[in-house]
């Protein structure tokens, strides 16, 4: 329910000289993955946009486990993983598709802003369809 | 005077996974070289947005002449080449700066819009200072 | 036959602070046009890229008419436009998937390469592929 | 001693239409410090790579304080913060230079591996070059 899958084709442009993808580009492939969940669970970000809200980025963490190359099909699984008053993380898998392979593991946090970039609460409308998307906190482990 | 010499370090992330820099990465040199320009001679693009002026590239052309690799450090050469009442012209020449070797040549062409992006005379302010830049026509041929 | 149509959804990263997206972006867009093109007519560029081969773009050309935004749709329709034994041209056009407007139109004239670089005859078999997908050229016109 | 400043002037290009620096580009920048550090260091990784190492970041964080803007000169302050057997640190600060203004603050983890892209140990003469350019571990707390 809260989780999307979105797909994507390696481009040359993405890769460096190294032969793989460049690690800035994997952000752009999280940017992908967020704003599919967003449409999926009705609430497109150009329309929130439209209203004046804004979710920039505040923090970003991405871990590079197997590289990521030219034509490969990728998978970028999202979830929404956090949710506070004026914060929210969602987090990220992204995989090689035919191999199924986990390439890399990240996560980004969102604050709510105005037009004028000031913080803002998310609003109660809002709230209530990204709590609706809030994917379970993964279990500890309980005894 | 009206030519102006930009620098740039090639990095990483410039380059694709044929050792060499990616052909729209280019284009953002041709940005760098033409915002040095304009800021050289007294009208910088950032005071001209504030007046609600826009100059969005509507063409683009670039020749690839030799390869720009990682580490190279480049020249961006940049010369205002033709003006009209509502586009202008900037033509640019990208070197390697130690061997001086001609790596690329391109134009843009740019039209002048206002925040909806309606196409605009060029104020006769801006024409004044454009004209004292514009680089003399290059002579067919003396005999 | 040697027409292909792909798409992509534009991202927020592919735009600039004029609300459209950033020029050097639609080249990116180019590269996807072609690569699907020539998977399509059987010659992928990473099968091309083990026999030892490259054709890297010497020449790019491209008119902006209307600015692609943030979540758009778009089409890049490509075509095989001109063959000669050493380069060979792909023609773009970019519309709006809804509306069906054109937002740009362009094209790349690429060589043939070794590893190292050199310019290359296209061997017979990809030339005679080449071939096959080449389009008609456009009649002038016609009594 | 470890520590590096490298400069850089926000382009068009870098933005996104919130008016702001895109957040995947700050990687770009982060690229820049390292080689500038490693540069001054006397590793210039370009050299390093002709040795058949490489040095791919297998994690990066980065914490957005501060919107960088079009035009911004910013300072980018590169530390190499830790150093195992296989793996290296470096840390980063991204100001705007005019005022001073703390923008971003990252670090990124970096394995070392050959051609094939087989983890490999640090050699014994990087280490020690790395080694004297590690930044003193900060004090915890002094009392």
């Amino acid at each position: 329910m809260g989780k999307n899958l979105a797909s994507y084709r390696v481009i040359y442009g993405d890769t460096d000289q190294m032969g793989v993808v460049y690690y800035a580009n994997y952000l752009r492939w999280l940017e992908m993955g967020r704003t599919e969940l967003m449409r999926q669970i009705g609430i497109p970000y150009s329309a929130i946009e439209e209203t004046g809200l804004f979710f920039p980025v505040i923090e970003v963490s991405c871990r590079y486990l197997k590289p990521a190359r030219f034509d490969d099909e990728i998978i970028i699984e999202t979830t929404l993983t956090a949710l506070s008053r004026v914060t929210f993380d969602f987090s990220y898998k992204i995989f090689r598709k035919n191999a199924g392979q986990l390439l890399a593991k990240g996560w980004t946090r969102h604050a709510c802003v105005d037009r004028e970039g000031k913080a803002t609460k998310i609003s109660p409308a809002l709230e209530t369809t990204l709590k609706a998307a809030l994917a379970p906190a993964p279990k500890e482990k309980s005894l």
